[in-house]
């Protein structure tokens, strides 16, 4: 089976001033078309320790994807590293990269400096893919008469995610006997992972060799269960991880919300879509992060129709119009008030659904009732208003996070229950 | 120098099923005690690659933290594999950890099962730190008489932020002769990399030998400018960075929008607070982000008091108060809408300032008028109403983080000029 090493070169990274989230987009391509990523490595921005790794990379894979190392003002040790560790005798200039980088400076109204030209400047070791999204080009390396070959990408994530189609291309050109990896998820909510792994023991154990289970719980989209055959045939693998699905379905009922996708927001919004109900929203403690999520699927307009993030009581009171009487009376953080405002937020906006939320992320000792992480979440219809008390013992930015999830679950469930999807 | 290394172990990294985040807050932890990381890798649930990779980083490095692998699902492989790589002979129960979880257990409920039990099972070579935020142990493994240390622990990110302090804390006991790296980092918004060097080129060259200068750029907060000191000594680099950034303020003036902070919500929100000013959103293309990114600044209520997220026109019109007339004559995505929208939400949530979006985020292919990428911002305050237009070329996703990076960038530049600070 074809085995890939991705290696992301910078200092930025072994110094954790960002997150690497190239490596993880390129796996799931390569993936995708039946590779097997045996290694991911990060080093420094320093020529021998590159010369070193790619060599041994290159030694024990097939395919090495490289990111990162390159852009105008750090293209020197990269390039020169990889110069060396092909036997490269000098650089050539790439025409079709520069004209890129004229067109993208242009577009910008900048003019071209040495530094941006030299970017299309490429050991003569090797081909070049022209990067269409970014100035530094994609270099092709194919190592002597071994087959193998090294990638190097940029390390922008807009560009290497730009760049990874034409790469794939490549690949599947140059190698042509790729083998199959076949993934299927089931995603589960509302049990814990000890649970489920109990509840589900024996089919795991009836499983067929050559089938693969794994558990990979988090706590915004509860346990995913993913289920991987390697190699074999493609149409009866199908065919028999289906069969194993179907037997874990009648196991787990209503535990499974979804197969392959996990983002609850595209979950709701196919129902809604397939409804065609509407839907609004109105946060307190989430700060608009649940009419993030929800906006972030392409097509929500279909169906969601707009929020009130009420951060202060008076916009509670003026726009979504929660009585003061009932804040005196239960505290701002309270099923009434949730119910409240997902009522008000559905009446000025029209929708058909709505939630709300109104909780303490922290930091902070509470409300004096309530303890920080504590949110109350209502979801509103025309059959009425629910709600619910969630509680969490974790940071703002994780509270906010699962108090949306939590909201978006809950909205879930009732919209599942009242569509009868 | 003290030099560590990064393993994270699991199959659904390899397939990137999910982000490493985990390795750059660990990276970050042990930059700030002077450990300098030369590595990072990422292998699968295999035991003997576990074993190699193991043993290979722990000859080149002091220190190797290990993530993941464990589990009550998973954890036969990665313990199987630290307890043959460190000559265990046997497997003993941890009293405290084994408490912990059954605490965990009964506040969520559930039973202890022999799954739970077995995750306080650890080989007999290594010392227990509790993990007080999940049921996985941190095992700490001296290697022999080496000073080495090999510190396994969970994966699961909240878990590994929460045992991150008591390794820190287990590090410096264990190493005391730690050197201290250094950084300061000045960020700067509207200029272009390759530009921004040609412009600090005489700067940069300047430099003494023992700084260095890394250039970081990011669409969403601009170009980071990095500077390091390895070793050395504390006070005086301190000085001797901070003369060289006050040359550089000189040559960059308003460039430069923070120090070390590089989150544009948290620069806006210290003016807020320190100027008692108030501020509210009203968001269309949005969809919520701006008001997520706002709230996520621990204390924001003190200045922030809420927004409308307008999604559909009649929640634009209704909610916000903008024009039918000037929706029919300008079109939504207009310099006249995005101006209503910040004057609407300035008026019902009384806040002195007011930022508002209207644009087409996509997929699809503009309104007619406007192509995809488009969007409009407005910025209104007691002074006056400001509106810009920004037009981006990225996905959905990406265009709806800049559209959203370019409003708080615009709402600063006003903040700025109007608070004088």
């Amino acid at each position: 089976m074809t085995a890939a090493s991705i290696c992301t070169i910078g200092d930025e990274i072994l110094i954790g001033q960002i997150v690497d989230t190239n490596s993880s987009a390129i796996a799931r391509s390569l993936g995708s078309i039946g590779i097997k990523i045996n290694h991911m490595v990060s080093i420094g921005d320093q020529h021998d320790e590159i010369v070193s790794t790619l060599r041994n990379e290159l030694e024990n894979n097939d395919i090495v994807i490289v990111t990162g190392g390159l852009g105008p003002t750090r293209d020197d040790i990269t390039k020169q590293a990889l110069a060396d560790l092909t036997g490269s005798t000098g650089y050539r200039m790439d025409a079709a990269q520069l004209a890129i980088i004229h067109e993208i400076l242009a577009s910008r109204g900048l003019d071209m400096m040495e530094v941006n030209r030299l970017q299309a400047s490429v050991p003569d070791t090797c081909e070049v893919i022209p990067n269409k999204k970014g100035t530094a080009p994609i270099m092709v390396f194919r190592i002597g008469t071994s087959g193998k070959t090294l990638y190097s990408m940029p390390g922008v994530p807009f560009e290497t995610l730009g760049a990874l189609p034409d790469v794939l291309e490549d690949i599947r050109r140059h190698h042509p006997a790729l083998q199959d990896i076949r993934h299927r998820n089931i995603m589960t909510f509302g049990i814990a992972e000890s649970a489920l792994a109990e509840k589900i023991a024996s089919w795991e154990d009836a499983l067929p060799e050559d089938m693969h289970l794994a558990y990979l719980p988090n706590p915004l989209t509860g346990v995913k269960l993913r289920l991987s055959i390697y190699g074999g045939n493609a149409q009866d693998d199908d065919r028999r991880m289906q069969e194993q699905i179907s037997r874990l379905k009648d196991i787990l009922g209503d535990t499974i919300y979804a197969e392959q996708e996990d983002r609850l927001e595209h979950v709701i919004g196919e129902i809604l879509k397939a409804t065609g109900k509407t839907l609004s929203a109105a946060e307190s403690c989430t700060g608009g992060e649940i009419s993030h999520l929800l906006t972030t699927v392409p097509g929500s307009s279909a169906y969601y129709l707009g929020s009130v993030t009420s951060y202060a009581v008076p916009v509670k009171e003026k726009v979504l119009g929660v009585p003061p009487e009932t804040i005196e009376k239960y505290g701002v953080v309270s099923s009434e008030v949730a119910a409240a405002m997902a009522e008000g937020v559905r009446k000025i906006t029209g929708s058909d659904f709505s939630v709300s939320t109104t909780g303490l992320a922290g930091p902070g000792g509470g409300d004096g009732t309530n303890p920080e992480g504590t949110v109350w979440v209502a979801v509103s219809s025309a059959l009425g208003t629910q709600t619910k008390k969630f509680l969490f013992h974790n940071d703002r930015k994780r509270n906010i996070e699962r108090f949306a999830a939590s909201a978006l679950f809950f909205l879930l469930e009732v919209i599942r229950r009242e569509t009868a999807v």
